[in-house]
């Protein structure tokens, strides 16, 4: 039986009718991956509305759950006729459909915290989803390491890495991989691309997969050989890895994302490093790889039990090295659990 | 140098100001892959406003062009306080964002329009990119037909096939790779799995990757060994590709959207088939795998020269039989030239 979470979104949300139109959301609330859909709760239960593409594999997917499907012939305005009232994602819907509830004369009531607050604090199933990811991308990154060579390109090297994890039963990466070579592993965002691997070389590795929809997100930087030329970056990995762990022993239920921020970043003062550590701690993973909470210098965001989210303080020095200790976490009973584990001493290949 | 758009952009919208935040819309004007920026054009020129982690990589990318860099640290109010006109893509902004402009006591113009009209039709820098994409995707299906074995799963093929791209030079997949073995042919978008490959099987591929932020598309149906059950599906086979071949031979410059779908949709009426023919023909093809024009029944939409798109007829018949033959394809000079153009004929490994 799929996983669905109409009601449970209807319930929280306390709207006449609830509409749901974004991607990511449907699959929330159907447990069915679709392009195209609307999801549409009232007092008498919910349907999913979409079109000839998926409707055959939406029935058999929702067949004796909470969720009829039926096919999306007419309009927005033709399935929200009967209500006065109707409840949408405002910080996620686009000006051209709420343009359209408000011609209608509808009243419009926000479910963006309802799905907040549903999404980020992670059902049984979902938790099971994300550890197979997470072991997967573990599974892969160990055998990747045998099979790392001078010479093959960054896109090589990514291609093995997400064939290794498709072939552990991903059904694709959670982003685009990043593979960062030498100088490259600099810049926090880099694009993957053809600068071949050399003796000495940082390699920066930032990948993760999705499993039934759901993600897994990791970062592990290495030595592909020691030039002894890594004095300041081997100094500096021992205090990226030292933050990375602060922030699993000291994180506890009820902090904010800001003050999880700022384990990492006080301790990455300590050693001068703070002013490198130019993005932010972490976001939470589920359905996507970056939502709600932030972890993050500013942000209020409440760190609850049964949140996934990721630990990943890095420093880069522009033109020279970057490093990124990156885990998914599960904050689990007041304690952190690493969903994804593989070994974070500094490997030298 | 990077291909840049901004002043183009700029100049066919025509309004004081021209903001853009959606990532594929500024992925064209700044040639610039990243997830988080704006960029804002005036009289006075252009600027990408984004975040540290893109920060360096877009001074580098950009050095040069006619679009400066500048990192993001105010608000979207202080960047447009000394305009009174502002032009964003209304069909694809965020309520939130349109709220906070109009806010502002700004006069909103609307660039959605401009961008179909620019993006549509392909300048050379972007059909090579989309060229490259397709022949990647040509020689990836040609290497795989010789890797296929009984035996393996829709997720072990599409492993595959996404490592033969990766290595062919794509930066990674434009959509989630469907294979679909024997019944789950059936379903236009089945969710690639764990089904087995038996003798006999028909074999559904619909793929696709991209090159520099472009994508190709491409599908292929054949079969897994003939164990003569297949009498129904080869003579559907044979109409489908004639529907594909039919519009690749009619399909004119200044054609509206729905005169092309009619050409595929009246060659399987005469098989009795277009009732099985549940999806549209096609869609446009660049930065997006689905972006303007619509190629459907409804389609008001000109196709012109130099638009690049989809030609994908396919027939359905639930639990039994999926059929569709999909190629990239150019309008140019008034004449279809395939971009993607591995062998249609039916094969049978």
């Amino acid at each position: 039986m799929a996983h669905t979470n109409a009601s449970k979104i209807y319930n929280l949300v306390g709207a006449e009718a609830v509409l749901t139109e974004a991607e990511d959301l449907r699959k929330y609330l159907t447990g069915f991956s679709s392009s195209f859909g609307y999801v549409l709760s009232d007092k008498n239960g919910s349907c999913f509305y979409t079109d000839p593409r998926y409707l055959e594999a939406a029935e058999n997917a929702l067949k004796g759950s909470e969720i009829a499907v039926k096919k999306f012939d007419s309009s927005i305005e033709e399935l929200l006729r009967s209500y006065k009232e109707v409840a949408v994602p405002i910080e996620r819907i686009g000006y051209v459909d709420y343009k359209k509830l408000q011609d209608i004369g509808l009243k419009i009531a926000d479910s963006s915290s309802a799905f907040k607050q549903a999404m980020s604090v992670k059902e049984d199933y979902e938790i099971d989803n994300i550890k197979k990811a997470c072991e997967i991308t573990d599974k892969a990154f160990t055998a990747l390491l045998g099979e790392i060579k001078e010479g093959m390109t960054e896109n090589e090297v990514a291609a093995l890495l997400e064939f290794l994890m498709r072939k552990g039963g991903a059904s694709g990466t959670s982003f685009d991989t990043i593979i960062g070579f030498g100088e490259n592993s600099s810049v926090p965002h880099h694009e993957t691309g053809m600068r071949k691997l050399h003796f000495g070389d940082i390699i920066l590795i930032d990948f993760g997969c999705k499993v039934n929809g759901y993600c897994s997100d990791c970062t592990r930087t290495f030595l592909f050989g020691d030039d002894k030329k890594h004095a300041t970056f081997k100094k500096a990995y021992a205090n990226v890895l030292e933050a990375h762990m602060l922030v699993k022993e000291k994180l506890k239920n009820g902090m904010t994302g800001s003050e999880a921020d700022a384990i990492a970043r006080n301790c990455l003062k300590n050693y001068g490093l703070d002013k490198l550590f130019t993005h932010s701690l972490g976001h939470g993973i589920g359905i996507n790889i970056h939502e709600f909470p932030r972890l993050s210098p500013k942000s209020d965001d409440k760190l609850l039990n049964g949140m996934v989210f990721s630990d990943e303080p890095g420093v880069y020095l522009s033109g020279e090295y970057g490093i990124r200790i990156e885990d998914t976490i599960l904050l689990d009973n007041n304690k952190v659990i690493s969903l994804t584990d593989s070994d974070k001493k500094l490997i030298i290949l």
